[in-house]
């Protein structure tokens, strides 16, 4: 949580931290700041103290509403350092850095880098401070490892609100998309159809998803997945958007949106056969809905997330597909990780791959998904199941936007000969 | 343009640029991969060769969309890297850079750094790398200065078909929130009225915005700004929610929608009062006509940007206004620049302030906006008129959207006593 960040900056032995860049589309600065339209504002927090936002001008009403102390640029005379540094940005940049280091009371120690920003700015800039700044030693932290993603991964019950609305706004658009998709005329060939006749596309249903999105004002900054056939095979392809919507094909529909301005995420996927399913697709559906609903009953509190994703590969072994457990970086079968922490990441802490330390753990106010799935894009087919779960304070896992599970969606206007 | 890469490489002297994180809302990725849903990639160019992309294998469909030589991270051995780094994270991703840098062709040279990304993660990975290929020198540049803002200057006309066309979508969803405001009924206190007969706030408004422009498969990816009264004169206040829309106020409308995927943008804005304007408000507004018209008449080709701002300034202060020419940092008057570049970033080369270089010029092929405005936020107002204009390579300057200039917007059910 938010008040740990003190105890992590101890932790690691940091005496201040820096955030550069929006509030807005930027984890660390959105966290500390609460987000609204302020741009290429920088904080400094020494360790223990309040933190403070340096600001444009332009946006002191913006600043304003994160409650911080706050200094706008203006305070620094940036013609003067301009000339000063004979025209070099970047040098008019580290001094007034330094400066602003100054005014929060730092000039030695470790300082801990961080926010989502233009790298070649930054990195350029850093090095013309440290020679300024010559007592400070500047730290990067692996994403992973972050003190951000260590504070992030607990919730408070403001964040899970949060995250459950977003998990309301994408129940509603899912089933909004498959009462378009079940109304839909059909071809012979199988193809859906538009209202005007023509074959319904991947494409179209891309549109109508962002539309029924930003209905709710919620974003998809990381994008979506809604493909079919070989495509949904592929775990991370968006979707042809030039393929027709055929009968009798694996659909995968992942979706994240966001709250506006890059607040926090819900992670939701089904799998869809339309009208019917093929043999061989339902089996393999049922393999992954099997090993879903094993795991739902399994997750114990505070147990290490990997241990899940070991009981995934044994069951999916156990009929005979590759896994991360027995193939290096495998292509088909089940390919990728069981799930990872949401929250103002899409992926945050904690992690679930088998190499994740102890730390990775299903403790109480982290929120999780849990996502396996099957993948064969040469039989043209794909599967992935995933809600997102929150491990609350009682012990028990909470599915925060609940939804029905079918794979065979029946079409209204067809039926099988 | 593209094209121009290799050369201005040459000219700053580097013989390898990196490029780090998502082929979305990353302009440099972006500009060099085309875009598409890959990512955490990694580019690597060798001057004069071509770009390798590096890529998750899950995301190889989309990669190869990019017509780059393709190397999947899966390639370099993860697992064993992450041992032999006793569970650093950040060295075995600088010992992956590494082989990546020789699978390039890189061992030593200057190789400047890019791309919007994790900074900590980045500044981590790479001061550890810098011990491992002692021969490099990692370079940064000023975002406004970097080879690729100077890449970027210059469109091709695929560049303005795109921003063209965002420009349109601009426009279209303006038209509707001037016919959707103009229709409303008005209370006896002016203040405008939904459906419900309830009053239309600002927070209603902005959502109507973003429902249309996603209609459009556009994006807000950098948000947009309509506010009334007091905001109005906050030239970035994006606008209070909880506002009313009253007649008589000024409204500010900015609105800068975005390929989707974080591609090109357009930029425009207009100033309104409806139903009727303050004989004070009318004047200044006329001001901000006049001096955009002036502008207009005299951009000449190859000119530096800085001069429309000369000039800018010049006319505010004949109004008797403050400006960044008689006043440091302006809170109110003429408060901004004039003007800068509209592409992959909002903000880009060239730029107009009176500091910028002769090279920040109306060249062939840029592509930037107008948009002279006053600010009086105590007394309740503010003004800007913004176009996106291309300079044509016949030298002509050509508004990429028409859109009316209109500042009083007669209301249709409502008629000044």
């Amino acid at each position: 949580m938010k008040s740990d960040i003190d105890n992590l900056m101890q932790a690691k032995n940091l005496d201040a931290i820096i955030v550069f860049g929006n509030a807005e589309h930027n984890p660390p600065m959105r966290y500390l700041t609460g987000g609204g339209h302020v741009s290429h504002a920088t904080l400094i927090k020494k360790r223990g103290e309040q933190a403070i936002l340096f600001f444009g001008d332009m946006e002191r009403d913006e600043a304003a509403k994160s409650g911080l102390k706050l200094i706008p640029y203006s305070k620094y005379d940036h013609e003067a350092l301009f000339k000063k540094a004979n025209k070099d940005g970047l040098l008019a940049g580290a001094m007034r850095a330094e400066l602003m280091f100054k005014d929060a009371g730092v000039t030695s120690g470790r300082v801990g880098v961080y926010g989502t920003y233009d790298l070649s700015a930054i990195f350029g800039m850093l090095s013309r401070l440290q020679t300024l700044l010559p007592d400070v030693e500047f730290f990067g932290e692996a994403r992973e490892d972050s003190i951000f993603m260590y504070a992030m991964q607990t919730k408070d019950e403001d964040e899970v609100t949060r995250i459950r609305k977003m998990g309301a706004v994408t129940t509603d658009v899912v089933h909004k998309v498959a009462e378009f998709l079940t109304s839909r005329d059909v071809r012979e060939d199988e193809v859906l159809l538009k209202e005007d006749g023509s074959p319904l596309t991947v494409g179209d249903v891309h549109s109508k998803i962002r539309l029924w999105v930003a209905e709710h004002g919620a974003e998809l900054p990381s994008g979506f997945i809604f493909s079919i056939g070989r495509d949904a095979g592929v775990p991370h392809s968006a979707g042809n958007p030039a393929d027709f919507i055929t009968l009798g094909k694996t659909i995968v529909f992942d979706i994240y949106p966001a709250e506006s301005g890059g607040g926090y995420y819900y992670d939701f996927t089904r799998t869809w056969s339309l009208g019917y399913a093929t043999p061989e697709a339902q089996e393999l559906y049922n393999q992954v809905k099997e090993i879903y609903d094993k795991l739902s009953e399994n997750f114990d509190l505070n147990a290490p997330f990997r241990n899940y994703q070991k009981m995934t590969c044994e069951y999916y072994e156990s009929k005979g597909h590759k896994t991360p457990l027995n193939t290096k970086a495998p292509v088909e079968g089940y390919v990728h990780s069981l799930g990872h922490g949401v929250g103002l990441n899409i992926h945050e802490r904690p992690f679930s791959g088998l190499l994740m330390g102890d730390d990775h753990r299903l403790a109480p106010g982290v929120v999780v998904t849990s996502e396996p799935g099957l993948y064969y894009p040469e039989k043209g087919m794909g599967f992935r199941i995933e809600d997102t779960l929150w491990v609350r304070p009682d012990g028990r896992m909470e599915i925060l936007a609940e939804y029905p599970y079918d794979f065979v969606l029946p079409m209204k206007k067809w039926k099988k000969d």
